[in-house]
């Protein structure tokens, strides 16, 4: 696996190990991590800090041109709102380390021209449908349904 | 102008007194505010909390039914991060104080069945062009470009 897909899955197993929703995010500039983050519903109550968010938050403020060079890693495909910040970033290029468990707003961001790589990774896979399977009240919370 | 989109306008006004984005949002369910907020890119340093964002964040978790009842009254037309947010919740009602000054991903969330109301309201734009004429550097940051 990637290293940054390495690292985005090291937060998405931080936050199982917490008790939450276990999807991690890298964002990554010109080779280096500017933040990285994971789902933080469970702890702390957060309706918007997606793995992706939190990853965007904990990089702190930036200029579009540091987005327009970045690449966001993310274990699990984008739901509408990350989509949308990646959009209104313009982040070019998304990692997503599985779209079977839940499959986002890939074809969106495809058609406003974002370059995706779905890697199909087992670990992924495995984590989320483990998750999924044991708390289905609290996925569905996370995903609006 | 309507009570909430006027909590929404204090919201935005007290961002601005705080040297902040002066955008704000509240968050309705059954004629009953669940949150409200404003804009904290300066305040909290914050990329992911823009008005709408922020108002989500500061109403708390909510099942998918909640949302499904509720109005989101932002002071300014949403960007695609906030417009996913819209989608992402399923909040099928949002009014706009304006889409002068900025016009977001309107045309998404229409073509996603949420009913938009833009009231071209003369204070909401007053706001944002003062805010946007002076700060404009900042307010680039703020939309990605």
């Amino acid at each position: 696996m990637d290293r940054f897909m390495e690292l985005a899955m090291a937060e998405a197993e931080a936050g199982m190990a917490e008790g939450g929703i276990p999807i991690g995010s890298v964002l990554v500039c010109d080779g280096k991590v500017l933040g990285s983050g994971r789902n933080q519903r469970v702890q702390l109550g957060s309706a918007i800090r997606h793995g992706e968010m939190d990853a965007l938050e904990n990089a702190g403020r930036h200029p579009a041109a540091v987005y327009a060079r970045s690449t966001l890693y993310t274990t699990l495909s984008p739901c509408a709102m990350c989509s949308g910040a990646i959009l209104l970033y313009g982040i070019p290029h998304v990692v997503i380390g599985e779209n079977k468990s839940f499959r986002g707003e890939e074809d969106l961001l495809i058609s406003r021209g974002v370059e995706l790589e779905v890697l199909d990774d087992p670990d992924c896979i495995a984590l989320m449908e483990q998750f999924i399977r044991e708390n289905p009240e609290l996925w569905n919370e996370d995903i609006g349904v």
